[in-house]
């Protein structure tokens, strides 16, 4: 298991580094995708389904981000998969420059779709462009259908939204409409894939559109 | 209902801030309590139970944190009890001077107790001193018994912990004993309240600490 310790990379423009990363990607072929949650939202199950899901058609490789513990990459890696965890030195994002510095410590000659795993935070990752080709947000029944009000950026930020845990539904004040409304309002465009990453409900979605933003992108 | 914005304050040091914001609520007769969370993780729903419950007993007000909206301070005025809404500016924390100009704005003469709650970020918010007499950190079910080994440090800052949504124990994979000895690994001497504000299971344990708590600074 790979730990890496990154600090934050001071440069004139994080916007500018996140092309030249997703350029360089994309001369790889391998497409990056950054998921953003809250704490406990579920992303590592997620990830785990996607990988036992997809294992025969894709390489799939997880990049794990941290403030401490390497538990997360830990679980992906016992998948067989390919795993490293970075640590931010105490901060609550990822930028363009730490996901480079990440990236280049992995095989990506045997890798088509890296996932990054960004800190459990539903603010300060929102901020940061990091290179990611899609961001793809988790919220999580039991969080609640009223985070698209208190955190508007990241919901705006994102490409597609996996509404997790709805196994939970009947257990949780969680009105699925109401929430999708709320989405839709902040980003029209927005791909929303309500699942059940721990019985199946749903993934079959979220892993077509996985699988099509790939090609599209790597070919 | 009173929306505040503020913006950060500059100061040399937070935590000399910090120790004047208490000594003035000493003075006041009001405590402080200071609330962290994931977002999510059932703080709104908590207080609103301990408002019910307590309101014979303590005049509490509530100073609602977030990035936008003020959906959490409405539920708590709905109660009947003072609420305000600060908004922070996209920051992920508070620190004295935020609060210190909040508290300012409130009826303290009035109230015995105001609960902060602060933005939903296990990270930024254990790194400020707010002022506050009392750290609680609020940790719910759903969110997994791994959060102690990611965000240490928000548990080792905290004089309390309280495990909610404890009703959902059943569909969830959450092991409560090896929570508790992952927290107290960090923390020996944190306070640990399983509750299920929902069903007030335990509510009573954590409520008679918070008498406690306010019985012994305001006298």
């Amino acid at each position: 298991m790979k730990i890496i310790e990154l600090k934050e990379t001071f440069t004139a423009s994080n916007d500018r580094d996140a092309e030249e990363l997703r350029a360089y990607l994309k001369e790889k072929s391998v497409i990056l995708f950054n998921l953003m949650s809250a704490p406990g939202s579920g992303k590592t199950t997620l990830l785990s389904r996607v990988i036992t899901d997809l294992k025969e058609k894709v390489k799939i490789a997880v990049m794990e981000a941290d403030i401490a513990s390497a538990v997360d990459a830990e679980r992906i890696e016992a998948l067989g998969a390919q795993a490293i965890q970075v640590h931010t030195d105490g901060m609550c994002h990822m930028d363009a420059g730490m996901t480079r510095e990440g990236l280049l410590s992995m095989d990506l000659d045997r890798t088509d779709i890296v996932f990054l795993e960004n800190v459990g935070n539903l603010i300060c990752p929102a901020e940061y462009d990091t290179g990611a080709v899609r961001n793809i947000m988790i919220l999580s029944v039991p969080e609640g259908d009223d985070k698209p009000l208190k955190y508007p950026l990241m919901f705006r930020e994102s490409d597609a939204l996996v509404i997790t845990k709805t196994d939970a539904l009947p257990y949780f004040n969680f009105d699925m409409e109401k929430a999708m409304e709320r989405v839709r309002r902040l980003n029209p465009a927005i791909r929303i894939f309500p699942v059940s990453a721990k019985k199946g409900d749903g993934m079959a979605a979220f892993e077509e559109w996985l699988l099509e933003e790939t090609k599209h992108f790597v070919v």
